[in-house]
């Protein structure tokens, strides 16, 4: 194995032109956007098809009933049409308008109903009389609809016949999984859920960027492999746990990616480790870029990391966001629209996961082959020549601290934190000593 | 043993009306006030047959004489009468008007003696003139008295006669224990020291907060025995190690009451380890109170913890207090009389001490009994039947973080403690889960 | 051995005069400053013979040419005269004027040229135009005059004559080390870099300091055996380290001296280790002076302690300075002469230097021999005899910490910290608690 070679791969990438990748991922948005996906059913299938136009991803399907550990597959929900009709025959709730307005997992359902019974399968929101919120009833059998507050508002006490064509039938849970094979087995995970109808930061920009970053990573010969995971939220990941059991223990590093569009800052949740590898190199990445971020710890909440960092697993899975989970105002309702997500916000998401990867590509352990006292640099062309001057260079002082701390015991991210250097430097700081048989990989 | 049982009796205290409690404390605070105690002698005993119409107390009398480790059980004091009289023979001071115009433990002496003999067995504060302080001489034999400035302002240059009524003989050294039998042998101490004349929150509070948790927890079935001590300070828990040593190894947890009965904030100061299970418990009750605190370290300077904290004994006692020793202008001075102490401050210590006996009794791990994923709570009726709002039920998150951490490495106080929840929501969270078979006690 | 006199024998140098010290040290540093040194040559050797008018130095000579590590020990410089002349024939540059003009271990050189060729060899600081710079060329075989800015503006277009009269050639390379025996094996190293020429704070007053520390230790019998080394920059220490391999494991503490003369404040750079017990020591003296000071980790770049702390050695070898390297505006110019460095602050560098020797000298462990409960202090006399009053006597107080924590885990300066006393309050009190036998050594 060449060294270089590993070290260049991944950051190679940082050459590709990242408004081109920006914009293409915007468009595979636009292209999902219209489609009504569920835990199950065509319009999640039609989502993992469209994906194998960019990847060659895939599509697994489980039967309906399979027991995934304390859960059951559910039965498959397809939807054809719903809409509630006033004593006029109006639509004045229409599923084909946004498919927002059907409570996700309704059952099929055809009656004239009177206002009060109607009202007790509505949800609006009121602090945003525009917006249609997005609701789901996967476990328990159940209808409604969701609408605006205005429309909830003009409401009279009249009849309504409401219509709900859709079916739940024995069938499958659909996934997609994308593995791309490195020079060794140990893998990097990267997991969307994909299960969203139109909502497009939750989860449209997710399912986005993994597919981007597989397509980028697949002509490349990498340290890791790497397993890419489009599922439905929840079950899917439980039940991808549960089928590919024996495949877990090969899971080294790993990143939920969800809501990674919008203009906010970047935002890591820590695995349950709290200091994994994962957690250090995102923190590292997230600290030396120029800009604001937060870094949170790990609450047994969100999305399926919430699986994948359950005690048995304890996986060192974190998420990668910018607004995470809940924290955004038009978070599962139809304002996480088009506008909300940016090429640019998408792009700079995009460039953060891959500068992570490089670092994992990248974090090893070396010996400093001349532990006794510094090499002489200078006879090697490594030091400046003429001496006395106050400012240190700082690639030099990159490959001072690489020689210092390449005892066996640090890693060359654990380097670049105790010197406070970015992890570039102190790569290249290595790059060079190796070339000169100063070094050897540990 | 069940779970549940376990999980109420201490918490049920919390019904009662705090406000009855704090008045009663307040009254026997009151009743106790005007005795003269000292480290030994008959207002000690009376002190101690007092709290016996309150709780089941044993008295015990160590002989003069008695080697308890460094230290010898001094002789007993009583003291009848304490007098000056100026060359008119009037009573300039009189130990009938106050116990602390008498340096405690003054030998016998009746004598004429000039002012400038007298006055150097006089002590006085001139920064604040109107109050008397507290002095002791336990173990070099000497007198003096005890004055406020302005009456040591006005003494002349005349003869006085002092005359001291006390008696110093073998006799013997009281303390009250009282033992309440929990489920297991493991065991909590609570301490006071009873052994100061007529000062309030230093330390009747404390001996009225001690025996009024006793009372309390009388009637319960609780998980750990709970010893409470009644002891003169520093001799009094030596004479107690030193007698008891094969029982201190069961003390699990401990404090020392003291100082509970002034309007401050309350302070923890933690045991000499500084991270033992009454540190965090207390730590975790105080920060989620809405009431500003003070956690201090440890130092061996204060009440017993001194002696409890030794380093051969080392035992987590810490200490719970409102001010805390020598920390406020009253304390060892006739103004820490029964204007300090107020019933709603001793009640709210009062509930802070059952507060942190509650996570005492029901801090333990569980496992797991779902640990691969997370369990399906909706079909237990635990979660939620419609999804997709942005909030999250604080109680379905405290069982999700039950679950999480419930890996045999954390206690339920540990959870609470990563979650940032308070104790009460997680051990409701553990307690529906274990009712579920969702978890096991480890 | 007898432990007063092992707690007394460093502090007892406070009572010396430091203006003295401080004059004197001023005094050598004069002396000193006309020399020009370099990393071999008479300048050096001269320099060293001086420093043995003071201390029973021994000078080392290395030839040229011995393999230390991956270093070389280079060729013997040595200068007689170098100077630029214009086509006048005036020297407008004059080594006899600053021997910093002259490039250090600039090769012989004797030529015209012209102003072009020439300006490829002058350094000049755009910054400072009154200031010469300090520049080296030790391993590539160059030459090169500093020249002030305002000379560098006023060069005209002719031709010039350069003269170096320099030799390079086989010879040694001069080291200084004085070892002064103590009770014990264990090492101090106390080493200094001696090879600048005329420059005050970097280092004269580094070998001034370290000279007056070896002068005022000779009396004394001590713990630790001590080694001074005077030895020029990188390359002697190395070269030390390579031919004294086998004492190096008796170095148990360790500072480079350097840039201890100017008016700033005192800078501690830890240890690789950075809780080294010479890092904890510096550590406490600074935090318990009354002085601002400053506390840097450790980086692989500044004086000889990059040597000490390289991976193989990781030696316990911190670096106290006033201004650290590099970072005072004068350092490696002109400026850095006899006004930069004052008796007081060399003085007071003296007296830190000092105080942390004491503490390394006093720094034992004890183990309490009444560890059940505290011991009666009062009946040795090591307690007041009137009890009540709310203020502790920090003497009091130090004693108990002492017992408290002379568990065999601590050592007296983990009790300072612990307690927040300063060590000359644990160390007394440990005196006398030693000399009433309830401490016995560890």
């Amino acid at each position: 194995m060449n060294l270089s070679d590993s070290i260049n791969s991944v950051s190679s990438i940082n050459s590709i032109d990242l408004n081109t990748v920006g914009r293409e991922m915007y468009k595979l948005i636009s292209e999902l956007y219209p489609i009504c996906r569920s835990i199950t059913g065509d319009g999640l299938r039609e989502t993992l098809r469209h994906i194998q136009t960019y990847i060659p991803l895939s599509i697994h399907e489980i039967p309906t009933g399979t027991e995934v550990f304390d859960w059951t597959v559910p039965k498959e929900w397809n939807i054809r049409d719903a809409y509630i009709k006033n004593s006029k025959g109006e639509k004045i709730v229409d599923y084909k308008k946004s498919n927002l307005h059907l409570v996700n997992y309704s059952i099929p359902f055809h009656q004239k109903v009177s206002l009060n019974e109607l009202k007790e399968h509505l949800f609006s929101l009121p602090e945003h009389p525009d917006w249609i919120p997005y609701r789901t009833s996967y476990y328990r059998e159940n209808w409604g609809f969701c609408l605006t507050h205005h429309q909830w508002l003009e409401l009279k006490d009249e009849e309504y016949e409401v219509c709900i064509d859709s079916s739940l039938e024995k069938g499958h849970l659909s996934y997609g999984e994308y593995y791309h094979q490195g020079r060794g087995l140990d893998e990097v995970l990267i997991s969307s859920h994909a299960c969203h109808p139109s909502l497009c930061n939750d989860n449209l920009s997710g399912v986005a960027l993994t597919t981007f970053l597989a397509k980028h990573l697949t002509p490349l010969s990498l340290r890791y492999s790497y397993r890419f995971l489009f599922i439905p939220g929840t079950i899917g990941s439980i039940a991808w746990l549960c089928l590919n059991e024996s495949k877990v223990p090969r899971i080294k590093h790993g990143l939920v990616v969800a809501c990674v569009g919008d203009p906010s800052r970047l935002t890591y949740k820590r695995s349950r480790r709290g200091d994994a590898e994962i957690d250090k190199a995102v923190t590292h990445v997230l600290k030396h870029s120029d800009q604001d971020c937060e870094i949170m710890d790990f609450a047994p909440y969100g999305y399926d990391e919430r699986q994948f960092c359950s005690p048995a697993f304890n996986l060192p899975v974190g998420s990668l966001t910018r607004t995470p989970h809940g924290r955004f105002p038009q978070y599962h309702t139809s304002a996480d629209n088009l506008d909300l997500v940016h090429p640019e916000y998408l792009a700079d998401s995009f460039a953060t996961y891959l500068s992570v990867l490089d670092v994992l590509e990248n974090n090893r352990k070396y010996l400093n082959q001349n532990p006794k006292c510094e090499p002489q640099l200078g006879k090697r062309g490594l030091y400046r020549a003429v001496g006395g001057s106050a400012d240190d260079g700082t690639d030099e002082l990159a490959m001072l601290w690489v020689l210092n701390l390449s005892d066996g015991k640090h890693t060359l991210l654990d380097i670049s934190e105790r010197s406070g250097l970015p992890f570039d430097l102190i790569r290249d700081g290595a790059k060079a000593l190796f070339e000169h048989k100063l070094l050897k990989e540990c």
